[in-house]
This record gives C-alpha cells, sequence and structure tokens, in this order.
C-alpha cells in the first residue's frame, strides 16, 4: 500500500557500490535528491558509470558533492575551466556556491562545457552547473539564477528539510489503510482558479494553485481552500502545471499563509511563472489594489521550487512519486502523472493540453506507465477549432487588409506562449514575402518571456530547437522593436506608418494591451485580433461578445464611454487548448486506458457536451465502462480506498 | 439566499400583538422556541388564540413562561392540581422545576391533564409539563427524565446559548455567496457508521453519527471525521434518524472531542439511543474494552438534545430550518427534511426507511413541501423481501417444529424494532392458538425497550396505538417472562420445558443471545431464527452465510471451538428497510421529484444494482433525468453553490 523507502538499505547499496577510493565522507537528502560527499572524486573519470548503476538500484538520483577540504581557490578554478572548455562555448560567467561547492558555468553551448564536466569536478573539487545563455538576454532569468546563489545557505538547508520529509517512513498507511480523494478548489464547471486537492493518509499534494482572472481579487476568484478545512500548513506540495496565472498565479499566497513545502515545476514554468507574478504584482500596485501576496511570498516560492525535467521519476512523498511530461501547451507546461503508493493508484492530470503541433511545440504526451484515473481540461469541450493554417492565413489577411486601409494592428496576447506563436509566424511572413515588412511593437513583458523560450530550446519544438541551437532566433525579425517604457504609446498610435503591436493582458483585464486598445478603439482603419480564449467576466470577452461602448474611469476618476470603432476580430484556431476533436483524440490515444475520467477546466455546457460526447463514443475512443465525472466546486471523489 | 431572521420584527410583533393584560416582562431564546415571560397568563383564559397567532406570524414556537413573582408555593400547587384533574387520569407524580417554572406532571391518562393546562397555569403560575406514564415501567425512561429535572439549570443556559446561535444573524452568505456540500464519512458502499456532513457558508451539520458494527472498534468502525479536516467542535448540529447503533452510536464520541452542539431526534429515539448507549458502555466493559466515550458524554448529549415531533419546521441553524417525518422503520424513526437558505436547495435524508405497513409502525412519508436532493438508503436494493405474511408464518412453523421436536427457540434480534414487532406476533399467535402457550424468554434490554414503546402510542401505527390508548398491551401475553439477571440462563435452556428465547444483539456480535447460543447450539433440537439483517463482519453473517464451526476464548480464556449443530433459519420478510421493490416505490412515491438522487447505505452490490435499477425505470419512477449518484467513503458532493 506504500512505498515503506527503506533508508537502510539505500545507505549499505551506496555504501557497498561506491569504490572506496572515491573517500566517501557523508550522505545527505537534498530534496528528493541523495548527495554523496566524497574526498576523492577521481574515480568519476574512470568509473563514471558506477554512479548511474547505484541511483538505477535504489531508484534514487544521486549528486556526488565534494568535501569542502578538497576545494579548490577560487582564481585558479576559474582559470581551469577558461583553459579546458574550448571557447567556442562561448562561457558568459563563472560563479562559486560556496555552501553547494558548486561552480556555476553560464555559456552559450552548454554540450561543450557539459562535455567537460567530470574533469572539472575531479581537478577544482567544484561540481559544474551548467547554465544556458540564451541569444535573448531575460532580466527575471538572471535574477532568479542570481536569487539562487545568494540564498544558497537557505536553499540548502530547506533541501534537507524536504529530503528527510519525503523519506520518512509512511505513519498512517502502515497497517493498510489507505486512500486517494480529490478535493476540486476551482476549475470545476468553470475555466479559472484550477486547483486539486490530491489526499491520501500520508500527504496532501495540490495540483496547480491559480486564480481566476474574470472575478477581480473577490474570494471567488480564489481556490476555495477556505472552506475546506485545511490550512496552507497543512499541504506537503504544490505541483504547477504551466506559467499562467490561472494555474500558477496563487502559489505565493499559500506560502504567505504558512505552507512551507516544495513546488515542482519545470525550469520554463519557474522562469516564466516568476515573470507572471512579478508583473501581476507591479499591475495591481499600479491600479491601486491591495494584491493578495507580496513580492517576499514570490521570492519564496523560488527557494523552495524543484525544478524537474520531463520524463523523470521523484518521489515527492513518502507514498506518491511524480513525473512530468510535456503537454504541448505553452514552453515548460506539463502533465502531471502521480503514482501513489506501490501501485495503489495512478493519476493523469493533463493540466491545460495541446494534442497536435503548434509552432511552438510538439504535440502532449500520451504514453504512461499506469493510469487510473485521468483528470482532463475541457476548455473547448463543445467546440472544434478551425484547422491551424485557416488561423494563420485569417491573421495573414487581417493584416493585410488594415496595411491597405493605413491602420494599426492590435494583438492582445497572454505574454506566454501565444505571443511567441504569433511573433514567430509574423517573422517567418516578413522573411517570405508573404506580408510588408512593418514595424511590430513588442511591449518589454512579452519581450521577456520570448527570451526565456531562447533559454530552453530542448523544451521547445523539435524544428524550433533546432533553428535555435542552429544560433537562429526565431522569433526576431528586422523590424521587431522592443519597448520597454510607456511613454511612445501615443506616438506609434498617432504615427502615419502602419504597424502591429503584441501586447498583453490577452483578455483585457489590464497591462499595455488596454492602453493601445483605448487610444487606437475610435479609429475605424484600426483592426483588433484577439487570439486565444476570453474568460468569462472580462473585458476581452465583453468585446468579443459584441459589446462597443465600454465604460472607463479616466485619469482624472471619471467616468468616461469609449466607442469601439475599430475592427474587431477573434481568431480562434491558435489555442494552446486542444480543441474537442484533439480532447477527444487525446482520450483515444491515452494508454493505458483510465477507467475513471474526470472532467475540469471548463464552463458549463463545454463539460456536459464533452462528458457526454465521451459517452456516446465509449466504443470509439475505448474506454470500455470507465466512469466519466464533471466535478461542481467543492465536490471531492475518493478515488481508492482501503479503510 | 439565506433566512437573514429579523430579529427586531420579530420583537415588535410579539410586544404589539400580546395583550397589555398579560404584562409581558421578557424575551428569551430556549433553543429553537422563543420563551415569552408574563406577569399575569391570565390571558390565556379568554385569548389563548392569540400565541399561535403570533407563532405563525414570525414563523417561530412560543412558550409561555411565568414571572417567578406570580408562581405559587409547591404544595397548594400540587393540591390544586390533584383537585381540577379528575381522577382517571391516573396522576402519578407532580414535580417542580424551579429553573423553567415548570410542574412535572406524570400521568397515565394525559389527554385529561392536557385539557386544564392552561387552567393550572394560571391559577398556579406554573407551566405544567405532561409526560405519559406508561403501561410499562422503564428505567432508562425515568432516568432521563430525572435527569432533566435536576439538571434543569444548564438544560435553560444550553437552550438559551442555542438560541442565540440558532438566531444569529449570517455571516457569510450575506454577499449572496452560498453553498450546499455534503460529505459522507459513512455508509458509503457499506452498511454501518452512517455519517452526512452538510456543509453551508453558514453551517455545518450532520446527519447521523454511528459506528459500524462489524467492525470492532477500530478507526474503520467509525465515520471518518477525522480525515476532513474539521473538528467536533466545529460543527453546529446533529440529527439523529434513529435509535441504532450505526446512526446514533457514536455521538456522544463527538461530545467527548469538543462538540458543543445540539442534538435533534424524535423523543423516543432519545429514549431508546439512550438505552442503546448505556448498553453498550455496559457490554464493552464487560469485555474489558476501552469504550470510545464515557457515561458522562451520553449524559451530556442528552442534555443537548432537542426533541421533535414529527412535521414539525425548527430553525437549527440561521440558514437551515429541519423538519422530521415517520419513516416507519423502528420507534421513532425520522425522515430528515432540511430547508437551506430560503429555498436555495432542499435535502431529504431517509435515514433507514420501511415503506410498507408492519406490526408496529406506518408506512414511511412520501410528501415534502420541497425535495432537491434525495438521500435513501439501500440496504435491500439488489434483493426483494418475501410478503409479511409468509415471513410470519415461517416464523410460527419453525416455532411449531421446534416445539415437537422438543426444542427451544433462539431469535437473537436488535433490541429495538425488530424484537417488538415479534413480541406482538407470537402475542397475537398464541392468543389466537395458532402456537402452543409456552414460556417467551425476553431478557433485560429488550424488554426496556418494550417499555419504551408503550409510553408513545402516538408514534406507534394507528392500530398498535389505538390498542394501547384503550388500556391493552399488545407486547404483553401471560406467558412472557421478563429476565433481569444473567443466572436462570443455563437452567432455561437445560430445563425439558419447550421455550422461545428473544435477545440481543442482532447479529450476535454480543449480548445474551451470543450466550444462549453458545448454551443452545449443541441440541440438534433446538433452533435459531435470524429476523433481521446480518452486517457484513458479524458472527451472525457468518454463521448465516454457512459457518458451522465457531472459535470462541472461553471463560479461562483458551480457544474453544463450538460445533453448532442447532438448526439456523434467516426469515427476510421481518425487515424494518424497504426491500428493493419498496424502495423503488418510494422513489415513485416520493413528491416533489428530486433532481439528484443519492443512494447510501447498503453494501456495494446492492447500491450498484438499486442505481442501475433506478437509470433503468426513470419513466416509471417520474424522476426525469435526475442525477442518480452512488458516493464512495469521504465523497464530497457540492449540491448547489453561488460562488
Amino acid at each position: 500500500m506504500s512505498f515503506n523507502i527503506d533508508l537502510s538499505y539505500i545507505r549499505s547499496v551506496i555504501f557497498k557500490m561506491m569504490p572506496p577510493a572515491a573517500q566517501l565522507t557523508r550522505l545527505e537528502f537534498e530534496g528528493p535528491e541523495i548527495a554523496v560527499y566524497v574526498k576523492n572524486p577521481q574515480f568519476l573519470l574512470e568509473q563514471g558509470d558506477i554512479v548511474s548503476q547505484i541511483a538505477k538500484l535504489i531508484k534514487k538520483r544521486i549528486v556526488i558533492r565534494t568535501d569542502p577540504s578538497i576545494r579548490k581557490q577560487g582564481k585558479e578554478v576559474i582559470e581551469y575551466i577558461k583553459s579546458v572548455v574550448p571557447a567556442e562555448a562561448g562561457i558568459e560567467s563563472i560563479e562559486l556556491d560556496e555552501v553547494l561547492g558548486e561552480v556555476v558555468i553560464k555559456a552559450r553551448n552548454t554540450q561543450l562545457v557539459e562535455e567537460k564536466a567530470n574533469q572539472i569536478l575531479v581537478y577544482t573539487g567544484w561540481r559544474p552547473k551548467i547554465i544556458r545563455s540564451p541569444p535573448m538576454r531575460s532580466r527575471v532569468y538572471e535574477e532568479i539564477m542570481s536569487g539562487y546563489l545568494s540564498e544558497s545557505d537557505y536553499r540548502l538547508k530547506f533541501l534537507r528539510a524536504l529530503g528527510e520529509a519525503i523519506h520518512r517512513d509512511v505513519l498512517l498507511a502502515k497497517n493498510g489503510s489507505n486512500y486517494v480523494r480529490l478535493t476540486f478548489l476551482g476549475a470545476a464547471q468553470e475555466v479559472g482558479r484550477s486547483a486539486v486537492l490530491v489526499e491520501t493518509a500520508e500527504s496532501k499534494i495540490l495540483l496547480d494553485f491559480g486564480l481566476n482572472p474574470g472575478r477581480g481579487l473577490s474570494p471567488n476568484a480564489f481556490p476555495r481552500i477556505d472552506l475546506i478545512g485545511i490550512d496552507p500548513e497543512d499541504i506537503d506540495a504544490v505541483i504547477v502545471t504551466h506559467a499562467h496565472l490561472d494555474h500558477a498565479g496563487l502559489v505565493p499566497y499559500l506560502f504567505k499563509y504558512g505552507f512551507n513545502g516544495a513546488v515542482y515545476m519545470t525550469e520554463a514554468t519557474r522562469d516564466l511563472t516568476t515573470l507572471l507574478l512579478k508583473d501581476f504584482l507591479e499591475v495591481t500596485e499600479r491600479e491601486g489594489v491591495e494584491p493578495p501576496f507580496s513580492l517576499r511570498d514570490v521570492e519564496k516560492m523560488l527557494l523552495h521550487t524543484v525544478a524537474l525535467k520531463y520524463n523523470v521519476v521523484t518521489d515527492i512523498a513518502p507514498d506518491i512519486r511524480l513525473t512530468l511530461y510535456n503537454a504541448g501547451h505553452i514552453l515548460g507546461s506539463a502533465i502531471v502523472h502521480l503514482h501513489i503508493g506501490n501501485g495503489f493508484h495512478n493519476i493523469v492530470y493533463t493540466g491545460d493540453l495541446k494534442f497536435g503541433k503548434t509552432r511552438l511545440l510538439d504535440r502532449a504526451d500520451y504514453e504512461f506507465p499506469r493510469v487510473d484515473t485521468i483528470i482532463m481540461e475541457s476548455t473547448y469541450g463543445a467546440t472544434d477549432q478551425p484547422r491551424r493554417e485557416e488561423a494563420e492565413n485569417e491573421l495573414l489577411k487581417i493584416v493585410l487588409d488594415t496595411y491597405n486601409k493605413g491602420g494599426k494592428v492590435l494583438i492582445p496576447t497572454l505574454s506566454v506562449g501565444r505571443a511567441q506563436e504569433v511573433m514567430v509566424i509574423l517573422a517567418d511572413a516578413m522573411r517570405q514575402g508573404k506580408i510588408p515588412k512593418i514595424p511590430v511593437y513588442i511591449e518589454g513583458m512579452v519581450h521577456e518571456v520570448t527570451a526565456i523560450h531562447t533559454a530552453y530550446p530542448d523544451l521547445l519544438s523539435k524544428d524550433l530547437g533546432k533553428r535555435l541551437r542552429g544560433g537562429e532566433n526565431p522569433f526576431d525579425f528586422e523590424t521587431f522593436v522592443r519597448l520597454e517604457g510607456r511613454e511612445p504609446r501615443t506616438e506609434i498610435v498617432e504615427s502615419p506608418q502602419q504597424a502591429i503591436i503584441i501586447a498583453s493582458s490577452g483578455m483585457l483585464t489590464g497591462g499595455p494591451a488596454v492602453e493601445y486598445f483605448k487610444l487606437m478603439a475610435p479609429n475605424p482603419n484600426n483592426s483588433m485580433i484577439f487570439v486565444n480564449y476570453q474568460v468569462e467576466g472580462t473585458l476581452g470577452r465583453r468585446i468579443r461578445d459584441g459589446a462597443r461602448e465600454i465604460a472607463f474611469v479616466n485619469e482624472k476618476g471619471k467616468v468616461e464611454i469609449l466607442r469601439v470603432k475599430m475592427q474587431v476580430y477573434s481568431i480562434e484556431g491558435f489555442s494552446g487548448h486542444s480543441d474537442r476533436h484533439q480532447l477527444l483524440d487525446y482520450l483515444r490515444h491515452v494508454q493505458p486506458k483510465p477507467s475513471r475520467i474526470i472532467l475540469v477546466h471548463g464552463e458549463k455546457n463545454a463539460i456536459a457536451s464533452l462528458a457526454n460526447e465521451v459517452e456516446k463514443r465509449r466504443k470509439f475512443l475505448g474506454i470500455g465502462d470507465a466512469t466519466v465525472l464533471t466535478p461542481n466546486l467543492l465536490d471531492s471523489v475518493t478515488l481508492a480506498y482501503n479503510m
């Protein structure tokens, strides 16, 4: 019923298998990993294989760390690295982390550094941590990295405490009693405030913890953890599927109210989420709204984050193993697989899912070791989307038409994902001469996000990754202009030069997109193109649904009516979500077949319609008599129990 | 969304409508009622109607209490009552409750006292509380009554505090946000540990709180309130449907762990539950098992109990109104109707349900003011039962056969309900000469329960009630013998005289039935007749299912194998539960039609089978597209929400 991790077994395997010459001094937990401290890392050069053999046997990741006594002086270390790594690696910086005994090497070509890693460790006594230096520089990315370096002490303490918590013996599940119970704290019959609580006899894990952007900052915009008698401090871990506010937006809020556990996500999600949250804080501050958490909480979140790669199994609790898979939705987006209690139950939580190739990403993974319950998003459960090429052609046509009228195009986008998708399309179209080479203005936030994209070529589609690694920047073109401040907006809008503006937020809930909208709306030659889903309750949704008179509070505090004369378009085919056909196709592909399908993250109609379709097409989908559930807010479902 | 009880309105109505001559001095909450203190109750004789007019207007029950200054001396009061009430009333005792200003009059014919009630109040200044003195005396019943008298002070304080809590203004539901959520803490896919938590934005109410008698006293025998982050002190009230351990058995346990709210049930359920719980404590003590609560907790439960009559609407929380209806299952058994938040949602919880007439009771009520969700028991969801007459004939035939072989009959029964049913059948059969007039030995506990039955003729079937009120005792016959101690058991079993023994427990989980079973099992001329449901895990279930070698720990602490040679019968038709046909029939009759049907209190197969049948027969049942749910343990279902 439980893993019952046998620590003495792990210990004895490591002590027996490590070469005596390594001079092992101690073992430490570091979060889900085991740090093996040695006085003589020389063995790595001859018997490097032994580490992965041990790791395989004990089913744990191992980090070899050096005893502080053998670490060489900083100057010597830097000189050695520079001498041994070829210049083509493009090393940009070398920094020492005294706490961990790591040397952080930032390079444009990480592969060339990687090849010398063991050699550097053995010679200098410092463990290389190799970081990609992306073609576009991201301020946030750099802040995160230097944050980890300066808070290395706190971080190590946290990881050791986390390691102890993960590897403790099971308590309650020992007598064979166990259970797995889900509670839907949000995103049930709605899009927004995604949050699923997973409880077992041993653990409480949150899958996402976002806000509903259509509901301001009222209690009903938050996952209703306040109503189920659980304090944030009772939660063991949060798993964030991807960097959108409706999934990740309130993780720092948990820290503010006492959460002290780990946050698991991919590196890209970590970076993008940090960026989004900082922007969220700036926007709320600018609007004079009390934010639900502070920058300190965001920083604490970062220090408690354990970044994971796709397809790597990680222990996150005494009875739970986590694996992240590509979800195809945005950069770093993950499908969560939980293996609970040695086969007691297996959960797949799709987060937001794209089961189709986009410009940015490959389609979502669908093969898992085991699946009992799948929790699937249903955003487009009721509708099919136009094909991608049609959507691209429509976008280019509107751009061309607006150009011919002498107008400008505003594309409000989610800064993460859709903006980059549009940028790649526009850049390629201009390169290929399909549209004129006019300025494309990109606001700072979108630019930051794009820069982060360039740091993770491995997470992008095979095609984009290859172009990036080959030195090309597919997100850029000669007419692209990065905007830093707010000043030139009026100039841009009033200039006779046709242009395209890409700005967030994608649902006009705030940010520069709203400012541009106000400036551009009165001119009937201008166009606004929505390229993403518009959540109920947002300004974007109202305009998409036909509203043409919008009340604003102007700078003098008075209400002003804005008459929308610009053309408003909504192109559906760019979605990072699967449409109905793709959702069904995903269920048809997913392996092995689940016995329970739970539909979340969709408006009431979308979920009902999808559930109905799934019921009708059981045979085609190959799901046998699997139960189909469409939970309401606060519903709890016990997936398995023995008690 | 909520009742928003307007206290100033209530206050002003009472002050305006009460005759000035009454000399109103103050108003007090007493639990769900309002106590109106007057200096001059004279008006009751001329304008008694005014009280019910006010009650109707403010939708509150009103108790007229007198100002202590006008209460006459005890001796004078007793003399006055004796002089004014006719001798045929059979007054047995008159006691004064100084705290409440009540005079407790115990009489055989309560009607004759009732007629003089106002007169007594006006003349003596003491409010008469009239209690039925039953033909059979029950020790427990008398203990309860004297307990209330001696703890009157605590009781009044509790009721006033409860009154304040019930009539407080709504807090959270004020802004229109509310929700109704059920959590199944037990009796989900099982029979036993019934407990449903009902949560709203304002209140937390438990429907039943029983144990699973088939699971000893392990955590898995208890409702799993420990796993949902709610402390007993957070609960506002418990509603107990009827006096069986699997519904009422752990209410004192809640008090032990901090529950401080009200317990609602019928008077008969209160008396029977008290008896059962005291017996439970004695049995656990005798067996050397640590009980989960103490006698003090049972007493506290009694002091916190608000006894309700069928069909009377009672406020139990700022946003919840409760009405109990006849459930037809055992004496005092109730169907719970909850009206939440002024029409926001209406719940019917059947508890255990008999939709068919029995010897003891009329069939369950099925008409309600409103129904959105019905939670129905499913004990016999998979099986139809023989007709009642067949069951009775079968019982009498076995008795006769055993008599002819010179053997004895053991009928293990639930002390509440089934025993009395069997007693009425045997008494009538002997009266009519259908079986010989042999001794029927009745153990003390069963006798106590029977005595309580005779105290509530209004709760029994019309027929039995009439016989009782007419002075007959239908539970008795000349050959019936009440046993007090344990001593004569061996004598009875070894005597050559044929006999019938009625003893609890009905599932052979303990009590005298097990002692008789051990003594009688070796004789093949003896018979044992099960007349009630055998829960999984009980000795009764094992024997019913064919076990004929039973291991016991004997008095010397050694394991002994008992070979069962007696005849074992199981007669299904006596059930106080509806069989499958009756359950379906109940759904067909229930008015108005619910939009959600939740099946609980049945083994997995029974529930699945019933759910399947309900789905198949939607049209016949007239339930349209109502949702049918079969929750697992710890499942939560949000019935309605606006948040």
